[in-house]
């Protein structure tokens, strides 16, 4: 029976969970691999808060590299977070010949092409799995399961976070900034909580899922980013009257012209799977050539869900150690020709637009001509009962398929033309 | 570059489907993977008719056999189908050092066991992802993903033909003979539906799928199985009404005395995620000690997706054989003691039942007391507006958790007591 020596390298909640799990299951992961998979080492600066989970006093040291060097360990594992210390830390551990487990998608949304060039290098495997989807194997899935698909498509809810908010404010009618407070208060949201509300902890998914999907890496301030900050509990109710459910969404996509990858806000139909994911729950939809429309659901957070993706992924090294082999040594493969990035203002969408109308004749039929002036055709209109200011009517337009930037001229143009009252607002709609 | 050969063995619908993705996605495959996976040998009895796949036809050959043999060979895909030929193709394979993919769900659930023994006497790779849920990577994610994981139970829709009719029956208040005849018609049902719609295909997926969950291999006929076949359109309306869709659940489940595997319609609370599950798509929901509730969802049949899932099974193969491996040693794993199985007797569950009551005073009162006196206790009662003949009105109970032999006792002494002028009907609910 062989040995597999593991390194947890930053020892906080999903460190802990990891710890947990290489204890607790220890016999059910030798009877499933056949492999001793043993934690050797423990690194954190604080080696003395309690973490909820037993381990061995004499496995804790306080110096990272002291860990990775360490003889017996054969896989480090790093969840520190950020791109400092585990930058170094992977690098470390890579040079070292070990191989590395990381969840850290902002170091691999930012540093991927260098830290998988040197793993690569190197010869040794590099597994990210719970860095998407925390405990969905939707990573796992892009490299194996579909390993024969082209990918066409992948809409995801990726920050629970996010989610949970959404399914609050649609089911409670409640408005964003106190369901906001409420989830801090809960522990489901950062004091800071700009990373998730603000769509970059949902970004840096999306651009892992670009990288395996199309075998490029974007970097982050070249794609559309919108969180849902001040999202108005109006849209969540004119939506939920329209047959759409607004969640946060992450949109991977092959088109003709290029890739498109952006995260916004977007109406998702009521009967799509990915409306029925409420709370802090996560989910990927992916369409590929042969598999068609595949979905993968469960917790995109939390210690045991993410720490078993981890685990996941040591299983999966283990086995390849024991063989002798580096499995994916191809971590971002180039599947063709090098695939450019479509510009925001190409991508083609269904809109949902919201506009509050200056109650006088001819408001209407000008908005009706500013859109078709720019192209937009319009599915449907509708004058909601609302509680705008005065002398002004809550409209909201639903769009057919427009170019991003024929939206925004058309709107800037309606807003100048003074027959709104407010900026309009404006989502995008997952069509099937 | 290393390259891999592959034989097909049964150019059917999903034979046909593989040699296309071998064909059209070999440099994506070679991308991902870096090895050179090449399609060496179609075996059919039938090589003349067109699949819609163009294929080299030197590569063509009637003997299975020989193509088992063909030194060029290192994978062989066995889709036969069935329990003769199929075993006999997999056998040979074994012994001739061979690694094999196979999508046989029947010919698993019956000779597993067997099956499995062999390839790990030879030392030789068995993978078998496309059995359970087609296009779903369910068996992968068990084997892999969840590595780490204890489960504690799964849920599934398992078959598409029965979950196409279940929904068009819901959708359209249609009666279950017409839509079943409307499924022959366009194809999504056999000529003779039995395997589907009396709940075997979905049994032997059940029981594939408790094996790799619990270590244990248990016999058709040892489980519960009711399939969908005469299901009451008022069934699926009162179950409507009450929150619920009723879908045919494979149910595989630890509890304290024993695991716990069955196959029902079963009545799923709308919010469910497996409620939004429609038409031919099938889906899984487990639930695992640490990643919690994980869904995977998908098309469970068909040329494309279940060729997919072979592929990728092919991928890993090919990425084991180049690595000199054999990865799944332990197909099906011994993860602790022997696990016995619950008698469908010893079951708990919650229990929907409609009973045509007898229109006289005092009915419903002997009802309720002949359940209450063999220990079921009553969450709601319904009387329906109903159909039933004149004279009698449809009630609807439902229960908490019950024993399966006090509810079946209940209902038997219910009808010798001549208050009800139908068999009672029952059907199982799925609580969280």
């Amino acid at each position: 029976m062989k040995k597999v020596g593991v390194a947890i390298v930053g020892f906080g909640t999903v460190g802990a969970g990891v710890a947990e799990i290489l204890q607790k299951n220890r016999g059910l992961l030798l009877a499933r691999t056949g492999l001793d998979i043993s934690l050797v080492r423990i690194a954190d600066l604080d080696i003395t808060t309690d973490r909820g989970v037993a381990v061995d006093p004499s496995i804790l040291c306080t110096d990272a590299f002291a860990a990775v060097a360490d003889p017996a360990v054969d896989i480090v594992v790093e969840l520190i977070g950020g791109t400092g210390i585990a930058k170094k830390v992977i690098l470390a551990a890579i040079q070292a010949g070990k191989a590395v487990v990381t969840a850290n998608k902002k170091l691999l949304a930012e540093y991927g092409a260098e830290i998988f060039g040197q793993a690569a290098e190197k010869g040794v495997d590099i597994y990210f799995g719970a860095s998407v989807g925390g405990g969905i194997p939707v990573i796992r899935v892009l490299r194996e399961g579909l390993v024969g698909n082209a990918i066409q498509s992948i809409h995801g809810i990726l920050n629970g976070t996010c989610n949970y908010i959404l399914t609050r404010m649609e089911n409670e009618g409640l408005p964003f900034d106190e369901v906001l407070a409420d989830a801090q208060r809960l522990g489901y949201a950062e004091a800071d909580p700009s990373l998730d509300i603000d769509g970059f902890d949902t970004a840096h998914k999306a651009l892992i899922l670009a990288a395996l999907s199309y075998g490029v890496q974007f970097p982050l301030d070249s794609i559309l980013v919108e969180g849902i900050r001040g999202l108005d509990g109006r849209d969540v109710r004119y939506a939920a009257e329209l047959g759409y459910k607004i969640k946060l969404l992450a949109t991977v996509a092959r088109e003709e012209s290029g890739v498109k990858v952006f995260v916004a806000p977007t109406l998702v139909p009521k009967a799509h799977m990915l409306a029925s994911v409420s709370g802090v729950f996560n989910a990927a939809m992916i369409r590929s050539d042969m598999a068609d429309d595949t979905l993968y659901y469960g917790r995109g957070a939390g210690r045991r869900p993410t720490a078993s993706t981890v685990v996941g992924d040591i299983a999966d090294i283990a086995r390849n150690l024991a063989a002798g082999e580096v499995r994916h040594k191809n971590v971002i493969p180039k599947t063709g020709e090098p695939t450019p990035l479509m510009a925001a203002s190409d991508m083609r969408n269904a809109f949902y637009i919201r506009l509050a109308v200056d109650d006088r004749p001819g408001s209407l039929g000008r908005i009706t001509t500013a859109l078709g002036g720019h192209g937009v055709s319009i599915a449907a209109a509708l004058q909601k009962q609302g509680d705008e200011k005065p002398g002004a009517v809550p409209v909201v337009v639903l769009t057919h398929l427009a170019r991003e930037a024929d939206i925004r001229e058309a709107l800037d143009e309606i807003r100048a033309s003074g027959v709104v009252t407010e900026t309009p607002v404006f989502y995008r709609i997952l069509k099937d």
